[in-house]
């Protein structure tokens, strides 16, 4: 099976090219190891100028570690998560959230993947009581696993739900660009309305998903909970030596807005996607795709035929939905390509 | 402080550039995420014909990750990890493994960084008494962090110590191919001499010191080891999504035995280091120089001073020893400017 | 507030006489510590009379320590334990179980609190996916939180199914003895039907519950999963020192059945409760009681002034369902007075 | 081999009678579960009598559990413990601080089983550097291992150096009693004198060694570390039922200062033996003791004969050092005929 087109995943997708060219560019001569290094500084500043002065960014290898190293800094183990059942730490982190925290993850089934103060308040009710865990962080999801987005007024909502319950906000960004993007119709979104701005206390920034080679970012906006992330990252296992390496990258995604310009690409190549399949008999859209996903519901025999030719997952297998991702570097050329498979093969039956 | 010459680390230095090329032609479209794709599968299989048909290649993002990750696959919570006091795992990885293993470390000091089965027994006292941790695996570091290096036969003796009392051997080659470069005086050494045929169990096989921009393999020799390891990297938090950007790393380091011409310069390099500043007055070399590192005892003025100009760690501050360390990109004129520098700052006491 | 009557739980019961008895007669002299004394020899051979030969006790502290302990012997921190929502470990424990083991609790809910086969085949979804935590064990109460219970049925069900997938099946005995007794109408239910000869891998056997001062037993029913347990049961911080004071309840509660006595008697006083309470207006009975506990839906007012005269807990604050439970201690009398009482509060409305 | 008269170790005793009258009269009725009862009340209230008002004690089974947890409260897991190397949670624990806090233990050499500021001074080396634990808790055993008191002075020059460092200091008090015993010669010294006055910030209140059937107290004279720990002994398997039966003992134990009364015998017994063997030809006291404990150096042929007929353990092997243990239960003539066999065996050679 050839990969292209390819809908499997926006982590299918190669290096953006501005972002090959920072690597290289990094690669001059030695540098302190850990972070000590001019690039790695510089990309921290950079954070704080996009993200506003109180965020303390640290560099991570990978999203799960984002998340799960955020978390601890905002846990103890006799704390509770709340998040989405649908969320990455409860599905598809395999139980790395439990572990490496040694909390409960306490996780409420949503219409939308998108979590509400309503959704929320009955897990507050043995608050106090040693015999359960203690809520302690509301993780939500941005854009969701579901493709869905929070809006700045709906973050909002749910920072103050958590911090007048004595909680934090924590927020997996690894389609933050995505959700920005999103949002940005009409007037621009900058990241930091949905992020700093809106309350949120801890953010996983996502980069791979968005173009770059490997890397992710934990910022902060608390400085207590920056205060001894250095030892949490390190023992967790993602101090990263060569660190300009992942900074360089950061720099180059937060240059110029390429963040923005990659995920609007990957969106708008699922909008067109899945206006050209919206109108084939036996293809329904479950929802209208706000990011860079498109989920439908498929015969099985069709599902089984595409995926003969073409990578992608089957989300849902028991209502026969399947995930169809973009990314910043699926072309025009290849979504016409493969709406065209899905008709002819959603025509066979 | 200019960082070139730069003999504080083999991680200051940069990335090879056959490693940046091999980066670069690894960049070609979508492929599979989470390391099932050919490039990846070219690498597992590259490193069997290197190490031998047992080897099972795991790829993590980095050193102390691998040796973590590779420690818990041969470990309950409750057994012990014996090794140097000077180890990495022991010194370097802010409590990495206890935190994530629940082992506890029995460290024990050696001359030189090294551990001989009669440095061990002792620690098989306790064994099959519950109030006590129970020896489980011997790590041994190659080269060792002290830059000296275990011939095959003091592996072997190692090897057969810890399977003759229920032990396996681990060993944390982070260095490992400046080692073989040293053993390969007179005769070629080959990486599986050292290791496989040496009855090593578990490997952690280094790449970011010896010109990798970043990744590290797991490597082991027994099925039952290697099972369930899929499981263990995931949840460790190192399973890396565009895996196909470490494996192109190893295919290239493993091939033409880049790894060997690599470590073999940074070795010249400090025999080189070594053999200019022999001789200056003041400066007395702690030990031979068997890889990379030159230790020597100097004035604290003198360190003081050079430490203005130079990168480079103080190793003993009770003794006043430095380490230079060398890489494959430390050049004959970095280390006549370092040497004179030495000289010259030696001489003014 | 008066105590008795007291239907809040059967751990807020004494110590029942013969147990105390059988404490004084083991506080003869000195006697080895840590189970190497005769007592712990002898309940230990007990337990293999009673539950089969291949019976391996372990006595520890309190019940959740029997259950965290008992499941880490049988699962690694990338497994998961399959259990219903309203599981004692899932709910009651402070995630201790996702502390120590490192495993994701994967819960359902059931009408019953019994789970069956059906439930439970979804989550097998991701067999062998290492994104996924991997169901290993699944975890029954016997008698469940909601007093039902397994026939020996049901269990060799719930066996054969996780054995067939690759699981075991780990039993929360904590009120093992109710369960046993409610099972004997007709003809005698042994423990060893419902545990070791249903199939049972691993047995929490509850004590405390049933009249003991303190004490459970761990009890495994496959040697692999005894194995190890003296350093789990050491490291989890549960090996008394003085054992003999476990072991001699134990000796006691399984001499001459008198297990089955208080659990008898506390499941008769719930099935007097019960009778007596069926017929208040304003009392809805929301399950026959199976064991000692009655479950039963009030008015709110009526629930606020019976509480500020008798102990008993809330078990569902939206329905207004209280749970009344009884112990060995529990007296004829005391049901009719406390009976009565709910019959005058009641009839206020 | 009969087990009296025994001197292997003071958790080879039984219960003092008035212990096992307490037990018996807080049998009457039923109480309040976990802690919320009368008696738990009052016992806790006691220790405030005893200890000072800051002293906010929590009751749990056994000593390991009071280190770990105690420990548990004062540090995060990139912590570091400093201990002494013959430390009981170095060495007799199973790994369970590692395990359980997944902090380091950096333990040291000492001469007598007690730490010095100057001991403990190069462990603060990499204060702020994140590739190392960070020490947190300086612990001590107080009486030690070796049987040896720290004065109140000691005590407060350790307390001072730790909080002058951002430490805090931890006691392991299974032994406070004996310790305390020891010191009043002369003046009585209160158990305040070394714990709360001397700066100590959490202790481990031993009850087993001295006298109880079970249980030991986590006390702590700084509010911020009681403050969650109702929550981390709950999910550390702590929590007891049926708490009245630790807190009753606990009563007892305090009332009238049967502690006392019980350690000063035990450590009578000791200077008995002591006295007793002192001139025997072939033995050798390796120092006086202090506390309850007796080390002797034997002749390994003397050492056997003796193990065939009495039961005490040897401290070290390669020094053929045996230890002899009194405890409250200990009489003189079990002294004496124990004296007189070791007089009997030492002749033979």
């Amino acid at each position: 099976m050839a990969l292209a087109p390819c809908f499997a995943s926006d982590n299918y997708a190669g290096v953006h090219p501005a972002i090959m060219a920072a690597l290289a560019a990094a690669n001059s001569g030695p540098a302190q190891a850990y972070g000590a290094d001019a690039v790695t500084q510089a990309a921290r500043a950079r954070f704080k100028e996009v993200l506003g002065e109180r965020a303390e960014a640290f560099f991570v290898f990978l999203g799960t570690a984002a998340n799960v190293l955020a978390l601890q800094a905002m846990t103890s183990p006799h704390h509770a998560v709340l998040c989405a059942s649908t969320a990455h730490i409860n599905v598809d982190e395999c139980g790395a959230p439990e572990r490496h925290l040694g909390c409960k993850l306490m996780s409420v089934d949503t219409p939308d993947g998108k979590l509400t103060p309503e959704l929320l308040r009955p897990f507050l009710l043995h608050l106090g009581n040693e015999h359960h865990n203690q809520p302690r962080v509301v993780s939500i999801t941005q854009a969701t696993e579901l493709g869905t987005v929070y809006t700045a007024g709906e973050i909002r909502a749910l920072a103050d739900f958590a911090h007048g319950s004595g909680m934090l906000l924590h927020m997996d960004g690894a389609r933050l660009g995505n959700a920005a993007a999103a949002l940005s119709e009409g007037q621009e979104c900058e990241l930091r309305h949905i992020t700093a701005d809106a309350g949120v206390d801890a953010l996983s920034f996502g980069g791979t998903k968005n173009g770059l080679m490997f890397g992710e970012a934990v910022v902060f906006f608390r400085p207590e909970l920056a205060r001894e992330f250095p030892f949490i990252r390190k023992q967790g296992m993602q101090l990263c030596s060569k660190m300009r390496f992942i900074a360089a990258q950061f720099l180059a995604l937060l240059e110029g807005d390429l963040w923005r310009k990659n995920a609007a690409k990957a969106n708008a190549m699922a909008r067109l996607l899945a206006d050209k399949v919206a109108d084939i008999p036996g293809v329904r859209l479950t929802q209208p795709p706000q990011t860079n996903a498109v989920f439908a519901a498929l015969a099985p025999a069709v599902i089984k035929r595409l995926q003969t030719r073409f990578a992608f997952y089957v989300w849902n297998h028991e209502e026969n939905v399947v995930r169809w991702m973009t990314s910043f570097a699926t072309t025009e050329a290849e979504v016409e390509e493969f709406a065209a498979a899905v008709r002819q093969e959603a025509l066979k039956g």
